[in-house]
């Protein structure tokens, strides 16, 4: 295992301290790391909180500031936080208006983010993200996987919230933008767990594995190596064929932490015209490493179909320590 | 080879297409694709140009746009764009007031962009950086490497340009961030050039190299793999030792692509702590893969000494691909 840490025990910790100090503009770390708050909160304002295993940053706490979350708890390594996390964000961050939990469709984050809003007593309402394609259920989640469409449930609700809609409304709008949001993944290598030491999965020098999960869990089937156009292909066919709908879209092309930039922006101009194709109008793009899995080759793509509202959403400012841009 | 890619001959132009597509509403690709520029262009200001051999991504094409360049040229992978990509973009962003060419310090960019400078006909100064202390001269320089420092070198740069500052003063300003600016960096894995399809290098699984540049070319030494605090020590101790004073500074922890944020954030934390010790203070931090060597995991440090004058400018709004803030 070949990293820039000091001792895999130490590793998250070390980490968000240094999260911390970097963004100190942006977010505070609270106490015994349970949680990453914003510096600055709005009293009167719902309050949103997030996290889970880490390892997939900047999700989530990278999306902590104006415009976005108010909290974030972060887990050990693909391990999900403990319901005293979340009691102790919800705690930090509870401006008076109610508490918006936005988890993704993991079975450890549903059942302790669950777990954490029925013990906080505090007025909680909780949104699940499930935006993966690729599988119907898998390793860790019943149903459909939450994957990189999160950070854009994160970034329209967060609009709305700092706009003053009330807890009801947003858990509705999350609801719906997680409903026209679909994503899949493909992994060219594995990732390493610091405490584990050792590659999650091994894949052959000329193999990917189609439709992976964010913690190098399986996907629909491993295959030969195939161009970017092929690739692209296959990820925008079970996309578009499952959105329901046509018409302008963001598209996010994300990568898992292991990628060039250069290697993601060939996957958006194949993944853009396929889309266009079929009448997915790319009208706002995000490409980068937003949700990873450690050091992962490889990329997911994301489609949310806009209107009006959303795109006026996720146009609105925003000011995190990885996502941030004025009017 | 393990790419998402069609084919070695096609990926830049692929990667710059999709580039250009997604950041529409910020830059523009010029004919031939030979540079990037700004999409609006501000008249009777002195123009920006940058430039270099492709796969340092999001340099140098991720910070054209307003409060940074003007235009950038982007070479085959690791290798000097030509004059003629140099003499279009002048050409394409000259607003009146004369041409400010930015050059990594590797005789390639600097041999062609000084034949475009005398062949261009207009108004044109070069600076050149060079802020790795890790060897003197190198595989590709003679005298020291320019690196991760040459993005804040951009970037001051940059705000004085949009604030009316004139040619000659914005090349001593240049000359002078640089000459407060060092960098050095680490690898722990090589990087394959998609064009020749195996690693630049070769690594021991315990052994790293200390000092490398962003080619992938040698440092100072090949050692064993270190924690990440050992590693920073000898760091900075290069860093602090060489950069001739103390006080407030900017820290880039810079990944070089293949290096997860959690260890990019403990490598800033152990950096932080150990330039306080040392006079320096970390008041402005950015954290990221912002000059890159494709998928090479590692990291580099970049320390500039701040004034009131650089602090300002570099707090400055800035519209790029890659870096974005408002005041």
């Amino acid at each position: 295992m070949k990293k820039l840490i000091n001792a895999p025990a130490t590793v998250l910790a070390e980490s968000l301290d240094g999260f911390a100090a970097a963004h100190a503009d942006i977010v505070t770390l609270g106490p015994e790391r349970k949680f990453v708050r914003r510096a600055a909160l709005t009293p009167g304002k719902v309050a949103l909180v997030s996290g889970g295993g880490s390892g997939h940053e900047p999700l989530h706490a990278g999306f902590v500031g104006f415009g976005m979350l108010d909290a974030a708890c972060p887990g050990q390594v693909f391990t999900s936080p403990t319901p005293d996390q979340m009691i102790a964000a919800a705690e930090a961050v509870d401006g008076g208006a109610g508490i918006l939990f936005i988890v993704k469709n993991y079975e450890g984050d549903v059942m302790n983010f669950d777990m954490a809003a029925e013990m906080a007593g505090r007025d909680i309402v909780k949104i699940v993200t499930d935006d993966d394609v690729a599988v119907e259920t898998s390793t860790y989640s019943t149903g459909r996987r939450g994957v990189a469409g999160t950070l854009i449930v994160e970034k329209i609700v967060g609009a709305a919230a700092e706009a003053g809609t009330g807890l009801a409304d947003l858990a509705a709008l999350g609801r719906r933008v997680n409903g026209q949001t679909r994503s899949m993944g493909v992994a060219l290598t594995s990732c390493t767990v610091p405490a584990a030491g050792t590659p999650t999965f091994t894949l052959g020098e000329d193999e990917m594995e189609m439709g992976v999960g964010i913690h190098g869990e399986p996907g629909r089937r491993r295959v030969k190596l195939a161009p970017a156009d092929a690739i692209a292909d296959e990820m925008v066919a079970a996309i578009a064929g499952d959105i329901g709908g046509t018409g302008d879209a963001i598209l996010l092309v994300n990568g898992f932490g292991g990628t060039p930039s250069m290697e993601l922006y060939v996957m958006f101009n194949a993944a853009r015209a396929r889309l266009e194709r079929r009448g997915i109008k790319v009208t706002r793009a995000l490409v980068g490493n937003y949700v990873t899995s450690l050091e992962m080759a490889g990329c997911s793509l994301t489609v949310t179909l806009l209107d009006g509202e959303i795109a006026r959403l996720w146009d609105a400012p925003v000011q995190t320590a990885a996502l941030r841009w004025a009017m």
